[in-house]
């Protein structure tokens, strides 16, 4: 989306065609940066083969795993991890900020992905136990919502009122604290999992909420969810629980317009419309919140309908790498009229439940967002960083150069064409020295990893993100979003099948709905003309 | 297929546009006869839903249910299921021929389609245990050649030999019986199944051949294959056998080549190899040999790469219903010189296994099978017509005209127009009756049932089939088989990843493939020139 001379022809051309086609024609160049799926290779072997091709389980990948065993990788470099994860600690207690972001873009990036980049990690018991293994993923590749709705069927189960009486039809189960409607929590006051989320055999149906450790001190607050980050934070949690707001808010407006309907077509019509509505969010504020150009996207499927693009989603490694942004994270929040470390906001919801969503809504897009980049990410975050960079070994990804290239852009030549100038002097200091501490560990440009090449870029003048994780989040974005299944050619585009699917109602709602911001107004009190938003409001263009 | 009209007009292009051309302008006409995939219907629900969308453990479909719950439908009428049935028995023991198949075309009928068209029939223990349910499916909705390597990786697991030595690396498990290579009997001598296919538990990890009883005088025949009904004859069980011996001959092949590979990657590659080798059968031989025109087709995959139809394979209740072919069977066989009735050839493998396999090939294409439609079906298949019917009607397949209707054809405006007239007076005679009789049960033709309508029609001039089934089978297999992972843009389109996946050697194979006689010639001794063939050696165009 690095679209400055696009921007301008979109500008002109808008006129003259219509900014459907504008969209269309800019998503299309987006997406075709690269090869598009289907992707012939996957992350559980280093050839072509069905079982690779077949078993979603693992990871796709764009770039085959490299070193290739059987070509020589004379130029392959991995420096010590330790080493590595150095270049991303933010050394002086100063993280540098983001000129367009608030606090509540990464919440909301978070929360996104987390719903379908999902690495497999463990889950202690009594919860369903995997092993952990970082080539495969428990994700539908699809988005879903399946931290608010979970990931498999048995999950949605639990997490829907059984045998609901009426006024109760196709609802999530919730509870209102203080007046305010959250969902259930998962324990009970003694620690223990509440029954009614285990299975006949006491096994827990939901996945352990993903980091938590027994006598962690917000245990009693976490949610009982879709999702294993779900209650990652209260960023997450309040962006989850205004989901399941409006799901049951929806439900009873179908409830009432459609009192012969059974409890599963309320709730289905209901959710039909809620993923809609997220996936509207998520091109139109979100995407347009890392768009640098003038042109404001929107969220038409038609452009997927026929596209060459249409395919399967199936997340990929790469994907699963380039969408760990802790840097945008600032060390400290100003929460409630407090500064409170961003360590402490683990895995604990007591801030969400005792401010409200209204509040704490208000107060994350009241918090600037750090710079994504190297030497930015808060302390809390670095052992992360290593579990990603070994992520990315364990996988064999390729070089950051070859990721350029395969994205249809220029190889960097230097380190020091890397990391980019700046016009104030210091951080043009910061640069030059991180390009010196590059080229020590790893010698030539072309021996640099993915991971850290992704993070070294400068951001983009107008946007959050960097150029190269910039193209590779559009072209996932709109080559994932608009091809789910709601908004196919047959469902969406077919106007006796869409309104079959959302009801005039449901259709309504979506159309009435661009932003967090318009949900959040319907499902609090007191929000007022308060601001919430992804974009500062002291943003200007660069 | 009914192309005369587009077969003078591809006759007349193909001098100047070329074959490839015709062949992607025909088969897109043929898969744009009805809307395309995705589905947005499917068994599970009567509305269109998430988990409608998602969950492929039910059946896709072509057509909403019918009647729709909320639509009044007057005309809807299901006569008693016997006297259904009953419109599809052969009355005098005179089944009329079909002039074109001989019965090796039933015979890949039922292999090919037994791999993705798998309705949800029960295992009984220590099989993995399965409820009946007629709304859903075992199916993987791809061409896999699950019959011989499983629809799992457990069973795939188990039909391989392991930790195999030089020599061995990448084959299936299989016997000499006579010299000749079979799979492995599935029981010992004493009726119990073999350990080596089940898991640690004891529980088999192979599915129950499909009616298999206890005492069965076939028993002990029974081979150890992926599918459940891929034992369900000999005629089936031989071109298991083929592909078995087919793959292990290219696994050799790849072994002496690559002396490098493991076990994994042989294995790998020559699946890639046979799946792709199977699809080029089902369009040049089996395609061929129902296409009613004088343009033979030709499995290009180039046709599918950006085809608007190229969406994952779904199998729908329309198409589980549609191939039941079960008037293609003669009651009797003439095989290794004796008449045989066909009742006796279920699920019994000795004639294969006596007769050799490039005799049976010989015996069964020497067999002339039966004609397709109503009054034709041998004795021993009647129950299952009865089945048939109550799975269309406990899925609420709509009406025979309502697909007419989807697939861009006329409605039959009545009984005689549905059954055609022949210039044969005692045929005719017959078509009369039927007509009469379906009238009687039916009362107007808008009420006729799909499964009945389907074969109440003639047999469609030069091919084996009537005319709507015809173009449902045509839509569907080029849709399904072109669009195969391994045949993507990315894989079979991409010369660097096409040799990665199949080799020089595994192209080299399949290029010199057209036809099953090409790899029968190749696994056997004795085949001589004697006729293999799908299509009738005294055939003439009508």
């Amino acid at each position: 989306m690095s679209l400055s001379f696009e921007s301008l022809v979109a500008g002109a051309l808008t006129a003259v065609v219509g900014q459907d086609e504008i969209n269309a024609l800019l998503i299309n160049s987006l997406v075709e940066k690269a090869r598009t799926r289907p992707h012939p290779w996957s992350t559980r072997y280093p050839y072509i083969c069905w079982t690779g091709l077949t078993d979603r389980t693992y990871d796709a990948r764009l770039l085959p795993a490299y070193p290739y065993p059987e070509v020589d990788a004379p130029k392959t470099r991995r420096p010590p991890i330790q080493d590595v994860v150095q270049l991303f600690e933010e050394p002086t207690g100063q993280q540098r900020e983001c000129p367009k972001s608030t606090c509540l873009f990464p919440a909301f990036a978070q929360y996104l992905t987390d719903g379908f980049i999902r690495t497999r990690v463990s889950n202690p018991a009594p919860f369903h136990t995997f092993d952990d293994d970082r080539r495969r993923t428990t994700s539908n590749h699809d988005i879903d919502l399946s931290p608010l709705y979970g990931r498999t069927e048995a999950q949605t189960n639990v997490l829907r009122v059984k045998d609901p009486g009426p006024g109760q039809k196709g609802r999530l189960k919730s509870q209102l604290i203080k007046k305010e409607e959250f969902p259930l929590y998962l324990f009970d006051q003694n620690g223990k999992m509440d029954p009614q989320f285990a299975d006949a055999s006491g096994a827990a149906v939901l996945d352990w909420p993903l980091g938590l450790k027994e006598g962690a001190p917000g245990k009693a607050t976490i949610f009982a969810v879709g999702g294993d980050r779900a209650n990652a934070n209260p960023q997450v949690a309040m962006i989850n629980t205004l989901f399941l707001r409006e799901h049951n808010r929806l439900a009873g407006l179908l409830e009432k317009r459609f009192g012969a309907w059974d409890d599963e077509r309320i709730f289905q019509t209901a959710r039909n419309v809620v993923i809609v509505m997220f996936i509207k969010i998520v091109v139109e504020e979100y995407i347009n919140h890392i768009n640098t150009s003038l042109f404001k996207f929107i969220a038409n499927p038609q452009v997927a309908w026929h596209a060459k693009w249409n395919r399967p989603n199936w997340m990929t490694a790469e994907f699963g790498l380039l969408y760990r942004w802790h840097s945008l994270i600032p060390e400290n929040f100003v929460l409630d009229g407090k500064t409170v470390n961003g360590v402490s906001l683990v895995l604990d919801n007591s801030l969400l439940i005792n401010t409200g969503l209204a509040n704490t809504f208000v107060d994350i897009s009241a918090n600037n967002a750090a710079e994504l980049g190297l030497q930015n990410s808060p302390s809390f975050l670095w052992q992360i960083e290593a579990n990603s960079v070994q992520q990315a070994r364990t996988n064999n990804i390729s070089t950051f150069n070859a990721y350029r290239e395969a994205m249809s852009m220029d190889r960097v030549a230097s380190f020091e064409e890397l990391v980019g100038e700046s016009d104030d002097e210091p951080e043009n200091d910061r640069r030059r020295q991180l390009a010196r501490r590059l080229e020590e560990l790893y010698g030539d440009i072309d021996n640099l990893e993915f991971y850290v090449g992704l993070f070294a870029e400068p951001r983009v003048k107008n946007g959050p993100l960097p150029e190269l994780l910039m193209a590779m989040v559009a072209m996932d974005a709109f080559s994932q979003a608009l091809t789910n299944p709601l908004l196919s050619e047959h469902v969406y585009g077919d106007p006796g099948n869409r309104e079959l699917a959302f009801t005039d109602l449901g259709l309504q709602e979506i159309e009435a709905t661009t932003c967090l911001k318009d949900i959040l107004a319907r499902n609090s009190s007191g929000l007022g003309d308060r601001f919430v938003g992804m974009t500062r409001q002291d943003w200007h263009r660069e």
